[in-house]
């Protein structure tokens, strides 16, 4: 490898791993404004998720740019393609994060249905996932990348038992549903947070060994083996 | 270019074209199989969506040997990484139809809540756009394209008021809160669908100018010019 490259190389690392704290920051944060019913956190939220916009942007620039004078092949071509996925994942994580702060915002002008309590436990587990796999990426670990496939199934599980909670409570009020409704589709976004850390982790495999995990239904007995999840990721609640 | 190129690029077209035309069916048929309470039909969905999960791994493979082989340059390489996104989101676009065909298979199980006419509606419009986001890509126009971009603000503006009126039904009668909330969740899944037609949209303006349109906030007046509509792609119900 050129001298150059190699310093291109680590400065599209770099890029990526910040652009994988604001992510994981900005969900932080998001659930923080949920919790303090902080309105004014809340669009900080959306003014952080412009910069993790221009990072997508600067990230694609990038990599198009290496791949066009670098002409990289193999294991380097293949991690520059997964770059741009990679940064596109980090971009719809801020989405998410501008949607929990949303909510933040609307929920705050109403009483507080209850204390949360399993919507942080939510969040915690998918911006320790985003971390996670954004770190197997820029080591290539793909044992590890393997392992944090399998967390997902932990977020999946709270999201359906907070759905079921969730109902309850506006069966049992019909005041709440809004309110409720509202902190359904919050659970919902830190399901698709913890989706998309899953595909990272998914790249990580397919970068590091040129296999792809992500539908293992066609792969038979070596995809279940992995244990891999249902290919269906944006699944819906209470359906796996 | 070579002739060998012109051909691989043309298969990729092909096998792209192929893929947002199972990507548009499974949408409708999850739809019909809601309409007509149809389990089978739902189930049938599912297995379909497996035939688009293999089309992703071979465009993908397909555009990672096309880069390494052919070194292409310029609009050549923006077209084949534009191609890897595209597919990704077709790829989406599936797993969507799945969680619709799920909703269907449990409400098939209950009493019809009402008939559905906005749904429907809702999905006519997103599989339109996902046609005509192909139909563009494959042309490179980045007019028409740039057009399409803004009807996603009528299957936004569908959504929201689907969404009033179910909640309306949970308020008046409990029993419907399940029944409703699964509703919600179809139309959220079509709106993702429209969601990710107006990305590839984008994206054909990307290759065709290379120049980003999707995160116009940066941007200032060019952007709000173009008419693009507000970063968050994944936004929730009620809120632009």
């Amino acid at each position: 490898m050129e001298r150059h490259f190699v310093q291109e190389f680590e400065a599209l690392k770099t890029q990526l791993l910040q652009m994988g704290g604001r992510a994981e920051s900005i969900i932080g944060k998001a659930i923080e404004a949920l919790k303090r019913r902080d309105p004014a956190l809340a669009k900080i939220v959306i003014e952080d998720d412009r910069a993790i916009d221009r990072l997508e942007i600067e990230i694609e620039e990038r990599c198009v740019e290496l791949l066009a004078l670098q002409q990289p092949l193999a294991s380097d071509l293949r991690f520059i393609t997964a770059s741009m996925k990679i940064s596109n994942d980090l971009e719809r994580v801020g989405d998410h994060g501008v949607n929990i702060a949303g909510s933040a915002i609307k929920l705050s002008a109403e009483p507080e249905l209850k204390p949360l309590v399993d919507i942080p436990r939510m969040a915690t587990l998918a911006a320790g996932m985003l971390r996670e796999a954004l770190d197997t990426f820029v080591r290539r670990d793909a044992d590890r990348a393997r392992q944090l496939v399998k967390r997902d199934d932990e977020v999946d599980a709270l999201n359906r038992q907070l759905f079921r909670e969730l109902i309850s409570y506006m069966i049992e009020d019909p005041r709440s549903i809004t309110r409720a409704m509202e902190l359904v589709l919050v659970a919902r976004n830190l399901e698709r947070v913890a989706d998309l850390a899953t595909n990272i982790a998914e790249e990580v495999v397919f970068i590091a060994e040129a296999r792809i995990i992500k539908h293992h239904a066609e792969q038979g007995a070596e995809g279940q083996r992995l244990g891999v999840p249902t290919p269906a990721r944006e699944d819906d609640f209470g359906r796996t």
